[in-house]
């Protein structure tokens, strides 16, 4: 295991990039206008709350992108930005 | 339509709540350990970026909240959260 020690909370947003149609968001907008509600647009995203240990905090953040880019999103058609607090 | 006026943005989260087992949070974290992560949980959620108009700032909280319990959330198992800024 790599990078025991401190523990840390991320916060992981997974979205389509910009071009890539996201027919899931255009039927929630399409059925809210249906309720009668004024929306313009939708984008539905995938989140992930990772509980981690990392030696420390330059460290957790280097570790949250490899894992953004190994495994939790698809570089080709994926955008991701995170937010991470270390737990005490 | 209802509230046509000024134009927002809001960051809807939607969890599962606590209680409900999350097989995709617990099968990534599985994944994410046998990559060498040192990961104790990860709880995967839904997130909905929602550009819409409403009359005010205050209308537009209420609005979001009428969408979450009528739409975009299943009040019995899902918790939601949700930041709105106004589109200049």
């Amino acid at each position: 295991m790599d990078g025991l020690g401190m523990k840390f909370k991320a916060f992981v947003y997974v979205t389509l990039k910009a071009g890539y149609s996201d027919p899931e968001g255009e039927t929630t907008a399409h059925a809210l206008r249906g309720l009668g509600y004024s929306v313009n647009d939708i984008r539905s995203s995938k989140a992930y709350e990772v509980t981690f240990e990392a030696a420390d905090q330059a460290k957790s953040g280097k570790l949250v992108d490899e894992m953004c880019r190994r495994l939790l999103t698809n570089p080709t058609k994926d955008d991701y930005r995170f937010e991470i607090s270390e737990l005490k």
